[in-house]
């Protein structure tokens, strides 16, 4: 296990925002996350359940903890939130700095399988395993309470993970997230890039495919998304795609999708909504 | 009057955060500022109350807005907020650019009488007149319902304009303000630029100060001060001088002033404590 660089701490909502960095495993790189956590977690008196969130493209680990209001929240129901970067940085792979929808910044929390990925661009494992697994040794946490969320790209990568763990996140919601990206630009791109040219290999990463398919204990799931959110004007995002999947499937799959008039793609939208999900995941978390 | 260009425009909390740009003629420059309406104000359906916001040193019109925290709040009192840039930016003064404490970012809301800054370094006029005259006129606010808040540099400016203008704002509050800038290097360096070697032309933007020759209707002020505020123990901040000089004179001023253990200058501060001041402003806003 690496060890953890502590690079900042400040007092927030009665706990800490904590930023560390530490030498990563499954991405050979350095990475980088926030972590908040409430009083309890601290002075290490209880263990409380943990939130992951997974950012969007071209953010890192700092637009929610800043941006997202989520703080209050989590600290009135003593749950830590831990905010990973959205991909590796640095490694000098060819081209991760030529396009932003590709390469830093852009992880869509995959294990690529092509190359110049391969080697670095590993975050679904990153996020799912290693960072968990850290996360659970180093803090205060009781990971048998895990939830997870994220917004447009992260929506996409939190999605993916609870649908291919049954029984590991107890609830998983998202905002403006990629649907079914086998299907959209965001996702097309990406996923002939880091998997390859066979669709195949794409459904494992597909929330709108493998919510036809999920097997397990019953899952939670809840969806917003901005009504003026120019993303889901050009057919990005495709929630209708999940929602008529997860209703034809009649899967174990607990879904509320709400679209919200007049919100865009941006942080103001997700700050607008952040309170209604975490009472959402605290009641899954929260015993 | 100044023509107002719409910069951007998200909704948010149910109304909406706008940004503009205007000429102003205090300060002979561009200036911007953030203002949140919520959607009483964006649909005129009635003139709410008006709150403005100072910001602290290095900090522009974003900081506030997108990190404090105080959008939800603003929204369910149905309060706008107005929060203007900290200082004129781009005007070729010799040195603006030299010295974070001194030039842009830091006009510390002073009308400046010294050369190279008279000419554009007139944040007190623009704050206190320019800018509430224009919001006055442009948007369905409430002008008699003003009150002021602001953050260390910003925190000072909000204490400044509430106490030389008795009954002009409702209520004041400050996170980590400046509270007696004549004798901390954070207030003696700039005053001495922007004003000038003689100390008496100091004291009508020293709050301590003006806190003695309070005349007028009751004042109410709320202080947060993070315990572990490094500027707090450097004694750049300096509240227990407000504190003294506000019991001492006895007048019409009525007080609170809270030491927060363990939080420090930054907005997670901030944030951790803005449903109070909201909460406070709101109390002497909305009848």
């Amino acid at each position: 296990m690496s060890a953890l660089e502590l690079v900042s701490k400040n007092r927030c909502f009665h706990g800490e925002v904590r930023k560390y960095t530490h030498q990563s495993t499954s991405t050979q790189s350095k990475m980088t996350f926030n972590i908040f956590l409430p009083d309890a977690a601290v002075n290490s008196t209880e263990k409380v359940p943990v939130l992951y969130y997974l950012s969007g493209l071209t953010c890192n680990e700092d637009n929610m903890i800043t941006k997202g209001g989520a703080l209050k929240y989590l600290s009135e129901h003593k749950i830590a939130l831990v905010a990973p970067d959205t991909s590796p940085r640095g490694c000098g792979v060819p081209g991760e700095e030529d396009d932003w929808e590709l390469g830093t910044g852009a992880g869509f929390y995959v294990d690529a399988t092509q190359e110049p990925w391969a080697k670095h661009y590993r975050m679904y494992t990153y996020v799912h395993s290693e960072l968990q697994a850290l996360v659970g040794e180093m803090f205060s946490v009781d990971a048998k309470r895990t939830s997870v969320f994220g917004h447009s790209m992260g929506g996409h990568g939190a999605l993916v993970l609870a649908l291919r763990n049954p029984g590991h996140y107890r609830s998983v919601s998202a905002f403006a997230p990629i649907c079914h990206p086998s299907t959209s630009n965001w996702g097309r791109k990406q996923f002939a890039a880091y998997l390859g040219a066979n669709e195949e290999d794409w459904r494992k990463y597909d929330a709108t495919e493998l919510v036809k398919e999920y097997e397990g204990e019953e899952l939670p799931v809840l969806i917003d998304q901005g009504g003026d959110d120019p993303f889901y004007k050009s057919k990005q995002l495709q929630p209708s795609h999940f929602v008529i999947a997860t209703e034809s499937s009649r899967r174990n799959v607990r879904l509320e999708n709400r679209v919200q008039p007049g919100y865009d793609h941006s942080y103001w939208f997700v700050q607008s909504f952040m309170e209604s999900h975490i009472e959402f995941h605290a009641k899954h978390l929260v015993q």
